[in-house]
């Protein structure tokens, strides 16, 4: 008889939440699937009929990683509200939540990194979704009339350039200081400001160019 | 006798040139001050008068690093040169000179970093230093009516954050596709244009913001 739905989601988690406590107590991902079993007090033939190996699990791990980041993301993406504060508070907000996890249990954050880098296929989808959502609140802002002359995926590119200290979570953890609220607002204003195609190397400051 | 200065500086020379070959033969940095002495055939005593520790060694190798981006920076500031041109070549010479290093070697460049970063208190003094030759062109720059309402620190350090992937030797690596000259100069214009101080999110786009 199969197990019932509930059931197998509740083993699930309990297995991820034995997993993340491994990585929390060794700082390190490198466990295997028999340590998982052995920890959770569960064969590993039990085991494996939640997850098929450890790329599943990193898969299920992955996914809860970035699940409250869906949320915000797509709550902003249809939330009404000026385009500028929309693009400040997208990235704000996982600021936000990273910061807070990364602050919880450095360790802890830095082998997820780790696991992220081993597992990039799953992560990558991730990363692509961002950009999708990022990309529509782009061209809402575009709509208004910023980043004159510029293609969309431009505009994505040059934006993910410039916010890296505010969504790259390695460079978050080297600039934690520096990726500040106050400044990500004023980052996001110079991008909406000053981001368009390079008819002129310096056009915000006519009237002084012309005293010059 | 003491030795002549020329024979201790080639023979510093010749040690350096084997602990780079070291590293990238180990691709790593864990070598002792034995290994190195065995490597160059030399006693570990001689090799003592040369270095008098690992630390010493890692300095004079930073410093070797960090000579050809100084002569650049050093060049650049006193250079007669429109100031926006002088800050993009102020990133764009030393992107190439990393990324050619990089391109040249990934795995010594990688292990460089490594260096970096058990030695960060040599690497910071190099790092202030680009932080002065850089906020000597901010003021240039702001003397022309560039950043308007901030303080030189608030602009080195906004400049910094936007220009990450453009400077950060490890972000770079991960990077490097995206960190083109081309959309150096586009981030170079966005924050000649955009950077100020944030009386108004968004005054850049007046005449489409009164039609919307």
């Amino acid at each position: 008889m199969p197990r019932p739905e509930t059931d197998i989601t509740a083993t699930r988690a309990k297995i991820m939440a034995a997993a993340d406590q491994i990585i929390h107590e060794r700082g390190s991902i490198s466990f295997t699937m028999t340590d998982l079993a052995t920890a959770i007090g569960m064969s590993p033939s039990n085991l494996y009929r939640f997850f098929e190996n450890k790329d599943a699990l990193a898969e299920a791990m992955a996914e809860q990683w970035f699940a409250e980041l869906h949320v915000i993301m797509e709550d902003l993406v249809s939330a009404d509200m000026p385009v500028e504060e929309k693009l400040y508070q997208f990235f704000a907000r996982r600021l936000a939540v990273k910061r807070g996890r990364c602050e919880e249990d450095p360790g802890l954050f830095e082998s997820y990194m780790e696991l992220g880098d081993e597992h990039f296929e799953v992560i990558k989808g991730y990363v692509d979704l961002a950009d999708h959502y990022m990309a529509s609140i782009l061209v809402e802002a575009m709509e208004k009339g910023y980043f004159k002359g510029l293609e969309l995926d431009n505009v994505v590119s040059l934006v993910n350039t410039m916010m890296q200290p505010f969504c790259n979570p390695r460079l978050m953890m080297q600039m934690m200081h520096l990726a500040t609220e106050e400044r990500l607002r004023m980052v996001i204003n110079t991008i909406l400001k000053g981001l368009q195609a390079n008819d002129s190397p310096a056009t915000g400051q006519p009237e002084l160019h012309i005293a010059s």
